[in-house]
């Protein structure tokens, strides 16, 4: 019996994990499920499970489905807990993504359902070579194109180590032979003249654009190095080479809550909207979940298993009976912060500055500047102005919204002087002080890795979900790998309790 | 007069040049132009002069506009001067472009042009860092992410020549403050340890995706220096640095030939198609231009003035009256040469590989391999397996179409093992024997300097035009900038000829 559920993938040496569950159809038959929350953790779970036969719930405390997952458009409601409620006034057809926005190649359980529940995909530009980067105290204030710092630094590298190879002051390990080779590399890599002097570059710009007849292109000049050593000309262009922010980056076509909504059409009526959880306590070997809907009027819910993907600063505050050690990690989490302000505007980006989608960056708390990456060249989009993390998003999102919207202004101001004034229909998005999350991504793995592991383990009917029991924290691959992680421990149980039960 | 005729953009010290035309509507009222083919230079100067009121005939002898900007899909027969037609049996909804297939960011003519037609657009994908790259004497002949190449190449740069500064070995010209920033960068920027030694780097990979509970990722281990001293190491994971390949590209949805049709579309019955030159003569201060429709019969177009697009190893055998001179260049004008093979396939590559748009790179005569930009995550698509320049463009494409296109498979066969029986309906374009084409790229302003100034100068009612006289040689860009030019130099030339007769 144990080799047959371990064939079937139902256990592991008695450790339920992280594969893409392939439950047999069937398999749940005459067994429910409870999920807390409507996020992609708590949809991707109810959406395996339904297929294997479960009897799935899903309570969402809001009146849509998503969670973190939200595309803000006309008519969206925006609700802080220390602010009035925004309504969007964006035109139709316009939005950003408040929450996840990008989806990475290697993110296959993401990409997967995005496959089967048939959601259309573009590219999302997550790198532009024409956006920008800007520091008060890197290149007298002013704007610099990604290219000419990325190229600047690239020429400068190959041209200091190719001739220290060359003059023998750098030990490479090198053969004679294989010496020569790196320098030809370099040379060709860093764009060096014969000399292993970097004096020009066309990758870092073009001075004068080639035309027809006599009208031949110019190159940029190369900086002088010393002005490049500010930790803004390598860090933000580099922001691109991190595993999760390489090209090629993906997102749904009208919204990253197509897919949350694609789940829904599957779900249907497993999905209640509006309904708060207020207390679980454990009945026999299930659950009970008391919520209430929006006119206050109190439920219970009783099941076999429970998924409970609610974030932890929003469940410390609901009543439970989870053991002791486990209240304590979730009263204790650490959880980050995030802010987005977002404007719709002209595309002055577009012609202008020949930037398409992409990211640029500044020293100040509105930290990116994010593009469209669709709709290119009609007259309108929706400029991210600010797209912040951590301290710096929990400062900008703390200003009153005027003020954090007039603070984003002035960095597009800075980035693109002349322009801000074409911004309207101001956005502000803190994640901090966004009822049902109150924060981005858990960080239980990093700041305390005994209650990760301990939370990661069932407890009883109990079973927690959600990016913040992954180590993809912040990303919806990450959501969805832990509900799958939840899924595959529900299968265990219920086959143990099969075992245990008289034959 | 001549001020006011300057300050209308009409003459700048007497040389047309290639600024955006903007000629007074009405100001070609009464005069007349004929061009000579429906490419990207003849219809945006038959744009341009329609809009300022002259009467404008365009002759091109295929039965469809665009030239070499051509997308192939289902039912386009394609024709070469040594090959049996093919007609493509793609899908419906499938295709591919076989001349220009890229936008840069910076090709704002084009794009102009995008935005004033209604062009719908996207981003064209010119870099995947999970596409490959695979030599034969490169990594024991196995495919490699781009991304491995990529941060193995910049994380042993920067250990080097970290530890070559911090040693003394390397004379950076800096202050020792300054250098210890450097250092400090490098260390960022290389993914270096504190020790300045590089020894994994996730940004080159993931040897073990990070999951849910105790998943934890693992980066690739560093390579070994000596073995990442191929040239294709370092030069193919730079190719979209080259400036005209830089992030963001864009592309037209649904082919590139959306942009022809659009001009179309404005043209109407401006443009003649299956008219074939056979001669050009001078006629008064005009010219007399002959062709010869499908059927065979012949027709005669006289005008006042008459731009010329057509390739010159085309040009070369139809009978004309320009100065022996110009007949000169046009006879020893040099051309490139490219070849595309294309098959539909499943995206194998998707999924399974993670690549999502982009090239891979390998060291055979397909040189790249493109993947589509566009309907990801789809059944089918269709991949460019072989996208070649110059000599081994020459050499694909001079192959039996069958011998061409297993050729190509094998390429892909290399890049993704296993997988190239996949491909179906295969397709090969091969421009040198494209018949008014016969080849790509005019290297005009290269091979001939004194030939090119010569043809960008009106001889008397010739006006010659397109990529070739351009210094944006096989870009689109090049030939609508090259259009303008002859655009502003009718109507200088119309300037001058009503100052020449009585008021």
């Amino acid at each position: 019996m144990y080799m047959a559920m371990r064939a079937m993938g139902l256990v592991d040496d008695g450790v339920a994990h992280a594969e893409t569950p392939s439950l047999r159809p069937g398999s749940g038959n005459g067994s429910s499920v409870v999920i807390l929350g409507a996020g992609l953790a708590g949809l991707s779970a109810a959406w395996e499970l339904k297929k294997a036969g479960y009897a799935v719930t899903v309570l969402e405390a809001r009146d849509r489905v998503g969670g973190r997952n939200w595309t803000v458009r006309r008519g969206s409601k925006i609700a802080h807990t220390d602010k009035p409620e925004q309504t969007c006034t964006f035109e139709d057809g316009q939005y950003f993504n408040a929450g996840p926005a990008r989806i990475p190649s290697h993110h296959q359980a993401t990409l997967g359902y995005c496959q089967e529940l048939g959601v259309e995909m573009e590219v999302l530009v997550n790198h532009s070579d024409s956006a920008l980067i800007q520091a008060d105290g890197f290149n007298g204030g002013k704007p610099m194109q990604m290219r000419q710092a990325i190229h600047n630094v690239r020429g400068h590298v190959a041209s200091l180590l190719a001739k220290g190879v060359r003059n023998g002051g750098v030990d490479t390990a090198l053969t004679a032979e294989d010496q020569a080779r790196l320098v030809e590399n370099l040379i060709g890599w860093g764009g060096l003249d014969a000399d292993l002097a970097f004096r020009h570059s066309e990758s870092s710009g073009l001075l004068v654009e080639p035309g027809a007849g006599d009208v031949v292109g110019k190159p940029r000049d190369a900086m002088v190095l010393a002005s490049l050593l500010h930790p803004m000309a390598w860090g933000a262009p580099t922001f691109h080479d991190i595993i999760d922010m390489q090209a090629t980056m993906l997102q749904p076509v009208g919204g990253m809550d197509r897919i949350p909504m694609a789940f829904a059409g599957k779900l249907g009526r497993a999905i209640t909207l509006n309904a708060q959880v207020t207390g679980l306590k454990r009945k026999g070997a299930g659950v009970e979940v008391a919520w209430m809907d929006r006119a206050g009027a109190t439920h219970a819910t009783t099941a076999d298993h429970c998924i409970c993907t609610i974030p932890f600063p929003v469940l410390a505050g609901i009543e439970n009976d989870f053991s002791s050690n486990r209240q304590a990690v979730i009263k204790n989490a650490v959880y980050g912060d995030s802010t987005k302000i977002a404007f719709q505007s002209p595309r002055f980006w577009e012609a202008r500055d020949q930037i398409y989608g992409g990211l640029s960056f500044t020293d100040r708390d509105t930290l990116m500047t994010w593009y469209p990456s669709g709709r290119f060249l009609h007259p309108t989009g929706v400029l991210v102005a600010g797209y912040s993390f951590a301290g710096p998003a929990t400062r900008l999102g703390s200003l009153p919204l005027a003020e954090g919207q007039a603070y984003a202004r002035e960095t597009v101001e800075r980035l693109h002087p002349g322009q801000s004034g074409k911004l309207t229909d101001g956005v502000t998005v803190h994640w901090g002080k966004v009822p049902f999350n109150l924060g981005i991504a858990g960080e239980v793995a990093q700041e305390d890795p005994a209650g990760y592991t301990l939370m990661n383990d069932p407890d009883g009917p109990y079973l927690f979900a959600g990016e913040h029991l992954s180590h993809v924290g912040a990303w919806q691959q990450g959501a969805i790998v832990s509900g799958w992680r939840a899924v595959n421990a529900i299968a265990a149980r219920r086959a143990s309790q099969s075992l245990a039960q008289p034959a």
